[in-house]
């Protein structure tokens, strides 16, 4: 497995400043997240206080951020991150399509707007999971309930369906697909909250009760808390110091996750000392190793 | 005398982000600096890593920042601040062309490279000043030594040397200038260290000893811990929070006197988050003056 010096989580402002920051300091960095930088980013109304892009459109940023990106030859990896565990001298990052390794990690995946549901927590990892690729193999003639938050989620729904005996689909978002066989798909069906006992997971709806062996929901981002085991939050956010640094040695944070002013310059700025902080992390490390 | 919302001191990319967020805020604001921007942005060669303008050299990027900041509406007083004063509900900003006053005061002043010299600090305000026009009156008949940074100080040396019997001058740049009558120019003499013993300043330097009713050095910048009275330092650095605030209220710093990395997005970062902090402490201030 290749094994990276720098892992970046996500492709708003912080995480490609952090990259680009990261690839000048000659690292190898692998930088997950959407193609097209956040939506946060690329939906934006004018923009009037990036300094040096005055009056900008947010589809003009992103434009800016990318070729900026592209120049420097950042790569962005399209995939879903599901976990990140601290191996002690490197970081194991658990993605939809792969694994990888990297020296050091940095998080700068934007605010997750949703909470968790009602006994989420308390039953992920049992009756709750956050993939459904990943966890196919495991239902093999059982049944499991999706709640989806984008269209690119009925690839997982049909690829569950495939071992699956029966899979019920919640799309949570404007739903024009063509899902059928052994999926049911239910549109404007509100989730409420979850519950797992000797074996079967109840998801209470809006409307009925949905009831299988096991419920996936697909975020399009998961909370920072679930994503990273251990990681000290300060209320919604990832606690950092100046330097960026969390509680867990070689993990930085970046961007709106840390914390008001949700800027984008603000961002820009953390992925930069992040970034700067990662690098003297692996030289520290480096040394260590010797 | 017209009451600023912010005071802003310093044109770098941290000042400036922090005038602009102000002023897209609607607040009043007061620039101080160079109008050039900073010469750390004008004489950077290629810059890499300023997320939005790839490959940019110092003096494009100086000229994206200033018609940013122009077309925002943003003015730069050129003035050097000698004082900023906390007085409870507002701050006196003593500057050598004039006062002003403003409810806030964002510190971007970058860094000072200069260390003070062996008895500057200790003399200062006695026989140590750093306000040649400001000091003239008390020159009447007497003698002075200016240390000077620029040629710009050749005239504060004139103004001095109308009122003072003697001046000697001391520069510290290319000295191409034509002073003359009684001021006394004295190149290529490295200051060493600074004395004041029975109202008489003695400077000692690595070829004579000057001797005078007092001492003027003037400094490009003021240290902060000097410029602010009470402002609570980290080294050479003024020490702020997340929030950008110092341990004065209203008073906010951002960019490198703030601290590592040296880089231009993180000060841009930082210059937004003290212009927000310094917006919500007006709300507050006004709040608590209903």
């Amino acid at each position: 497995m290749e094994k990276f010096d720098i892992a970046v989580i996500g492709t708003g402002p912080a995480g490609l400043e952090a990259a680009i920051t990261a690839k000048v300091r000659n690292k190898t960095v692998l930088l997950l997240g959407n193609k097209g930088s956040s939506d946060k980013v690329s939906k934006a109304h004018t923009i009037q206080n990036y300094l040096g892009l005055p009056e900008v459109s947010g589809e003009d940023m992103a434009k800016a951020f990318l070729n900026h990106a592209k120049s420097m030859g950042v790569e962005i990896t399209e995939d879903k991150v599901n976990a990140v565990y601290s191996m002690g001298q490197y970081f194991a990052i658990q993605c939809h399509n792969g694994d990888y390794e990297a020296s050091s990690v940095i998080i700068a995946a934007g605010l997750t707007a949703m909470k968790p549901f009602p006994g989420e927590m308390e039953f992920l990892g049992r009756g709750v999971s956050y993939c459904a690729t990943c966890d196919a193999a495991l239902y093999k003639g059982k049944s499991a309930i999706i709640v989806a938050y984008s269209e690119n989620d009925e690839e997982e729904a049909e690829f569950l369906a495939e071992r699956a005996e029966k899979v019920y689909y919640l799309p949570q978002y404007d739903y024009k697909g063509s899902l059928g066989g052994n999926i049911e798909v239910s549109v404007d069906v509100k989730p409420a909250s979850i519950a797992y006992t000797d074996g079967t997971a109840f998801l209470a709806t809006d409307k009925d009760t949905y009831k299988a062996d096991g419920i996936f929901i697909l975020r399009e981002q998961i909370a920072p808390s679930q994503l990273v085991p251990g990681l000290q939050m300060d209320g919604n956010h990832i606690a950092v110091d100046r330097s960026m640094a969390t509680n867990i040695k070689g993990l930085f944070a970046c961007g709106d996750i840390t914390g008001t002013p949700y800027q984008y310059i603000k961002a820009a700025g953390e992925g930069n000392v992040a970034a700067l902080s990662a690098v003297s992390y692996l030289a520290e490390l480096k040394k260590s190793q010797n």
